[in-house]
Parts: structure tokens; sequence; C-alpha cells
């Protein structure tokens, strides 16, 4: 069995999520401070409903798959095949009402991520790839829901570079610096976009992403979108991403190769 | 004649940037660099064309009418009634293929806003209102178009305030110490919406926004929507906003009381 054959039960995850989410979204909703005293850390009723609703459907069909989640931890973490759920990605965004929180969903086949899909219910855009391709579904120029594949673009030179972060607040201070070092020689440097910016690479209208400190469930389901599109994505040093971490995604080989470099200072 | 029989007329100006823009969104573009040496300022040809289209619209229909807009300047501003043109606010994200730059159309009467319209074609969101008014058209959940009352919402303390902004990047130092003294007050702090922001805050999901050194065409066309759903726009003095600078919107009085007061320092 290959990751393919389950794109259609990734769509009917991914449905569920939708229909579990969009009647919070936009509405006057109580975020509860999970952090105690940190960073502000909104988690909504809908995030926990979402994942709950996605959990039951991978109980039901696969019941000897694994799953990760944010919000109700992890089970069968030593099966053949693991979910991994982020039902919002970008729950700043979420309560803020704009459109560029996802859903993502990923599967990781012997510990690799194999498969993976964004969401986002409001554009209704669907970003999903298995690492060898990846494809785009949303609305064209007649609103109508039309397909595209994607692939990343080709930049050289981090001069000629677009860096997005969500935002340099969420970075320590030594990556604080690193990160500052290689936004100082791109041409143009970008933040709040969470998910939605590897969707953007993917698609080749970004060059480079980077994040501080993001967890298995934020990342695992970008690499088959981004690298099926022909990009790379690693962490800072060039290690493997899936675990999470302080996270580097480019469009270009070269590109990264690059950053890389500056990161290690 | 009052703002509101201009309503149809913006409607087709909207039309008419849309159809103009659309197809250079998420294709490859060459961003033409205007600011020579300086920060990175993306002008593409959409912006010309569509800035272009509309004015002649409008030449064509009200030819007493003046016009301001960025790229092809000011005509008749001792006009009774003055258009105010930004075929792209958010240029930068245009480049990127995020869906939350927006054209801005407004109306000055003696010098006034007295209505402004934001349209996103790509999500088909469009928020408009005329100070007394604001309203939202967009997809409900079953896709269809549809349409509700704008609303700022209650928020009389700065410590439980959502507040945005485009980029720290783009505050010269003074305008960034006294912004960061605000961010440090305030419950969460999110970059990178443009115009998209005070959309937001106008539908009662953020409760202020804040930005230096913007121009008319970024501000006037978005006062009537903002205070038509119960906000209120000034300068960081609490004058006059119309005519840009630094800019402070607030949906609830009370909060834009106090950050006036915090940014006096």
């Amino acid at each position: 069995m290959t990751a393919v054959d389950f794109a259609a039960f990734v769509d009917e995850l991914a449905e569920v999520a939708a229909r579990t989410l969009m009647p919070f979204f936009r509405t006057s909703l109580g975020a509860e401070d999970k952090s105690r005293g940190g960073a502000f850390d909104p988690v909504t009723e809908a995030d926990r409903a979402a994942e709950s609703a996605m959990r039951n459907l991978i109980n039901q069909t696969f019941p000897h798959h694994g799953v990760v989640g944010e919000e109700f931890g992890n089970e069968r973490l030593d099966a053949e095949y693991v979910w991994v759920l982020d039902p919002i990605d970008g729950t700043k965004s979420f309560i803020c009402g704009l459109p560029t929180w996802g859903t993502l969903i990923g599967l990781l086949h012997n510990g690799n991520p194999t498969y993976g899909m964004l969401v986002q219910p409001f554009t209704r855009e669907c970003f999903s790839g298995d690492g060898q391709m990846a494809r785009w579904r949303g609305p064209g120029r007649d609103h109508a829901q039309t397909e595209r594949k994607l692939k990343t673009r080709a930049c050289e030179k981090l001069a000629e570079a677009t860096l997005m972060t969500t935002s340099p607040l969420l970075y320590p201070p030594a990556e604080l610096e690193a990160f500052k070092r290689v936004e100082g020689a791109v041409r143009l440097s970008r933040y709040g976009y969470d998910c939605y910016a590897f969707a953007m690479l993917a698609a080749g209208h970004v060059d480079c992403v980077m994040e501080a400190g993001v967890q298995t469930y934020d990342i695992a389901p970008l690499i088959p979108i981004v690298e099926g599109a022909g990009g790379i994505v690693t962490d800072w040093t060039g290690g493997s991403a899936a675990r999470g971490g302080n996270i580097l995604a480019a469009g270009d080989p070269h590109l990264h190769a690059q950053i890389v470099k500056l990161l290690a200072g």
C-alpha cells in the first residue's frame, strides 16, 4: 500500500475538520491561555473539536495506525503508519479572523513524512504532496474549483530572495541573531503567515521560510508538499526537519545551501 | 447627492480593478524597485494597469471629480468630490501570492473621507462603509455570496487587546520605540496584513491597528469603513488621519484614548 492510496481518506479527514472548524471562524470565541503566564498561546475549542473528529475517523478506519496531535498527545507512535494532525496551524491568525491559518494533515511511513496536506477552508484551497509531486486545488478565475501542479521557483542568490517567517517575536535571542543575519542578506522579508508561507514557497511565490522551535505537527505535514514541489526542508544545520525544531525551507537547493552556511555563523 | 449614491459606481470601479489585477496575481511578474537603493518597494504592472483603468472610468463618468492615486499622481484636488485609489494595498503580499492585499477605493467630499471600500478579489470579499454604517460581502458557509453588518468589538483594557501592524521594519527609530511601548502592553501582537488588518478591526476580530508613515491613499478609503463599524481612526496624537502619517485605529474609543496617551510617552 503506497501513500497515494490514502489521498481520498485525507480528503475525508480535511472535510471533517473544516465542517468542525468553520462555525468557530470569525465568531466571538474565548481563547484560553494554556501557557500559564508565558507568551499568549490561544487554543480554541475549535482546535480540540476538530482534532477529536479526525482522531475518531482514523481510529475507526485504521485502528492500527498511530496518531500525533497537539491537543490530545500521541498514540501508537511505533506503528508503520502514523498520522500527524494540526487542526489549526496559525491559531493567532484564526482568532484574528485572518484566512491564512491551515489544517495540516500528514502521514509518516516508518517515521518518514510521506504525504501531507494543508487545507484553508475559507479560501477553499488545498495544497498537497507526496514528496515526488505536489498540487494545489482552489478557486480559479471563474471561482469554480480548479487544480494545478505546484513548483518552486529558481532563486540562486540570497540578495534576490524573498524570506518569510511567522514572527521574530517567537525567536529566542541566539536564534533571533542568526535569523537577522539571513534577513539582512535577502531582498524582502515578510512576517505573519504560519503554514501558508510554506504553501506560497511550494507555489513558487516565495524563496525561503524560516521558523524557530516548531513541533512535529507544525512541519511534518508540510515537508512532502514543499519537497514534492521541488524544494527542500531541513533544520538549520541541514538535518531532518521531521521532528520539528528550527526549520529552514527553500525553493532552490542552492539558496538552501547558502542559508545553512550563513546560519552556521 | 450623498455618498451613498456612489455605491453602485464604486462596485463598478472595484470590478474593473479586479478584472485587471487578477491575471497578474500568483504569476511570475517582474517587480520593479522604484525606491532606488532604499527599502524594497515592489510596484507591479498590475498596479499601474488597474489605476489607469479606474481613472479612465472616473474621468468618463465624473469628469469634474478629482483623483488621488499612488501611480499617476493627483488631478483636480480642489474638486468637491475627490477619489482616492490604491489598486494594490499590500504589494509585498501580492508578489508573495498572499490573498490579503486589497484594492482600496475612497471618496472625499470637501476633503473628508465619506465613503470607502476594500476589495479582495481572490477571497471574493468586499468591506465598505460610509462612516455611519459598514458592511461585509463575501462567501458564506455554502460558499455563495452573503452579506452582514460590520461592528467593532468592545475592548477597554490594553492588556486584553490584540494589536496588528504590517511590519516593525517599516518604522523609523523614534516611532519604533513608541510602537514597542504599545506592543509591550497588549495581549497579542500580530504582523503582516496591510489594509486587511483594518478590515478585521472593523469586523470585530482585532482591537487596534498601528502603522507609521502611510500615505493618504493607504488610509483615507479605510476610515469610513472602520468608523462606520463603530471604531475610530486618527493619527498618533488623536488628530485627523485623512492625509496619512502615523496611524492609530481602534475598535473601542476607550482603548484608543489609552494608546494615544501611551504614545505621547
